[in-house]
């Protein structure tokens, strides 16, 4: 048996990730990066080179024009993914897709097929849509409150799932004058609370049999979700104190459920900067926070949290405005976290914002060697499983694999070559048995 | 200018097509070709190789046992032409999506990526589903009778067409501290009988400015639902008066509209079988019929324009059955049509069955020379703008590329190398100007 190794998933730039705003001025990114699929392949291939288990892309389908430019034209992620996928042959491809907005039978389809289209490497990273106005373009005028999302959630990927269960393994003897054995292709006949779906799926189950979920979502219902479902999470970065906490609560949930916690592998967001000297790295990652450090930008962009909420239209030297009654929207931890802090410390409005964007570097943030033993030590002390990390550039991405990767592996803790050909195999998870299947 | 040339399009075999239900006995198909990939690119290079204007791929979302094996395990049609398109780079992509079981928003974002990452190749095949068992995989009880469906295909289209054209053409100058114009970026704030839609979307406009819509579907809504909105269309075979009849129709609908009839592109269905001589050709035709000639699977399909109704229920040599009130649902056209026959003819159900799946020659089968002189002699008498062709196997396409093709482009009736890079640009549809942008 191997010891327990660090995953390593690549948050695709160009999408996502915080000091992005002005990354556009960068001379060495296209100004169409969101767009240009070749500079998505051309990040899939470098980090399976790095022998990296996923490529990770996020998702939004909510803008208005104080959107920061990734978010403002973006490819969406199963398009994307499904272009990468036959220009790769290793490298997991997770993409990230809302059960609010999205019915189970097209997404059960949608990534079945990207599954057999890249032999067993597709993820569904399960989220319940941060951007409320998301429901506007869906026919609604309110985003789903929080248990009827999350609800949605469980019963959403427990039907996806069921669909991917539509043909035993064996269904296809595709012999003599027999191409499908009856017997084995199942309806489904689910009649839930939010869905019904009676299948069965038209497509059989791909090398790693399902899909592996991800979930994205820290409230005490996302918890919950994870707990029931996830095969790998998400999870914002933060201090190393809350990711332990976090990692050992998710644990202690899945196995409460009766699942084996190897079976949730936690990725942490991370924005790793590397330089000469960790001086050196400390300064560039101030300078890339001073290049972006508009207030105006991000008073817009503070009220995301809040269903995009208008905050300009409040004094902001008077205190923190009463809207509790908002943070109950995109997400209620963030959300909550600001009122309560806004308010025990008396804060203003322009306080509250500086308090919330304030320079913050990432802990990965040194010299190679530094970052190395940081993400060593977290990944010992029970911070993560994996990093989900986020770069500027291809040079940025460069560093890291050509810098930190080799002093990981030569301490053991990441793979020197691919084990295997499936996302569920980098990950150490078990292909789910068929539930029609009955062991003989 | 260029006189008057045929269209080609490739209906992607190993899914779709008659006389495919024994294809996967045939040593040169891989039996899972419906799920391959490679199968789907190795067929849009060689088309792309031979200078067709598109790659098509229709679609279904039910099935049960009693369906023909390209049905049963299929890839969805966006995943699939996203992996071809970066394997392709002249080709236009065609990929069939019900406008019954979608969300504007998903497919005007899913297409719009689609035509990002081919650089203006992508088309929209507009369906309102045949298969009225896919209701009950999303949720509903009964297919959505023919107003309905055709109403909201329409609704459907025209908000998809607002959100693509979200973004003006010059919205991100990304120049300055500028990178989005915010005066170019427009919500639709849609709200009609079947959508409400606020957008705006979150991707621009791509080098053909909106993907292609096509259309397939003869009734008189279906037609109705062509002149207004469709800038290509997939009709059925049949016979030369018919099909003349049809494109007639069409025509002068799109002009009583004030539409330009060159800009609705009729591409007839079509499966030639070409061999070294007309009595070859003609062989093969009845070899083909005749291996897969079984009554069993002919009565399980012959349900499918009846809402998958279950035939075998009826004594064969009774009068056909009174289903006269299910014929409203898959396809009202083909329904009438067989109760009409079988009533005015006095036909039993296997009477019936038997003379809608008798022999019928593709009007297209012969040596190279007949079948390009039939192609030739239709296109000037006004049955078509384009093919839509399927073949059994690589073989096949091979040889109408390698023997007809040829003969056409003799007659100056098919092109000898792309003027373009976009289907736009190869079925001479002209790029529509945004909305929002003002001639000025
Ligand atoms: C690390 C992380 C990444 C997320 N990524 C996305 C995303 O890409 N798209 C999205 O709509 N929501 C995303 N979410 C949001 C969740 O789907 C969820 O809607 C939101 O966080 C509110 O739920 P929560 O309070 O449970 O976190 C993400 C959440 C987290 C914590
Ligand atoms: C040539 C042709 C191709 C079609 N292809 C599809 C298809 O791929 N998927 C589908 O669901 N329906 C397809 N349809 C069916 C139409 O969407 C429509 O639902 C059905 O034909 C009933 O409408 P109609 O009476 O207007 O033809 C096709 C119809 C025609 C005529």
């Amino acid at each position: 048996m191997t010891s327990r190794q660090i995953r390593l998933a690549l948050r695709a730039y160009g999408v996502g990730g915080p000091g992005q705003h002005n990354l556009w001025k960068d001379p060495r990114v296209p100004k169409n990066a969101s767009i240009d699929i070749d500079w998505y392949i051309a990040q899939a291939k470098a980090a399976e080179h790095a022998l990296f288990d996923a490529l990770f892309i996020v998702d939004s389908q909510f803008i208005d024009a104080t959107y920061p430019p990734h978010y403002l034209n973006r490819l969406e992620p199963l398009t994307l993914l499904s272009a990468v996928a036959t220009h790769t042959r290793h490298i997991g491809l997770v993409g990230t897709l809302s059960s609010t907005y999205n019915s189970p039978f097209n997404v059960a389809r949608r990534f079945a097929s990207l599954d057999h289209i890249s032999h067993g490497r597709a993820g569904w990273n399960v989220v319940t849509s941060f951007d409320t106005g998301t429901s506007r373009n869906y026919g609604l005028d309110e985003h789903l409150d929080y248990a009827t999302r999350y609800g949605r959630a469980l019963e959403h990927v427990q039907v996806v799932r069921g669909l991917w269960d539509s043909y035993e393994d064996d269904a296809f003897p595709a012999a003599g004058d027999v191409f499908l054995d009856p017997s084995k292709l199942h309806a489904l006949n689910h009649a839930g609370e939010h869905f019904r779906v009676d299948g069965p799926l038209n497509l059989s189950r791909s090398p790693q049999g399902q899909p592996v979920i991800f979930q994205a979502g820290v409230s005490e219902e996302g918890r919950n979700l994870a707990a029931h479902v996830a095969e790998g999470i998400y999870a914002p970065g933060g201090t190393l104190e809350a990711t332990r906490e976090y990692y050992a609560d998710i644990k202690r949930r899945a196995a409460a459920l009766g699942r084996d916690p190897d079976h949730v592998v936690i990725f942490l967001g991370a924005q790793p900067v590397v330089a000469g000297t960790d001086e050196e790295a400390l300064r560039l990652s101030r300078e890339i926070f001073e290049a972006d450090n508009d207030f105006g930008r991000k008073l817009g962009q503070f009220g995301r949290a809040f269903g995009a909420h208008d905050f300009s239209q409040y004094d902001l030297d008077a205190p923190f405005p009463d809207v509790a009654h908002l943070a109950e929207k995109s997400g209620r931890t963030r959300g909550t976290e600001i009122i309560r802090r806004a308010t025990s410390e008396g804060l203003t409005l322009r306080e509250t914002v500086l308090a919330f964007t304030r320079y913050q570097p990432s802990p990965f943030t040194g010299a190679p060697d530094t970052v190395a033993a940081t993400i060593a030590a977290w990944f010992e002390a029970g911070a993560f499983d994996g990093l989900n990390v986020g770069f500027r550039t291809h040079e940025d991405l460069s560093r890291f694999v050509a810098d930190v990767v080799p002093l990981l592996q030569k301490q053991g803790l990441f793979r020197t070559g691919y084990e295997h050909d499936t996302l569920r195999g980098h990950l150490g998870l078990p292909i789910p048995a068929n539930r029609w299947s009955v062991a003989s």
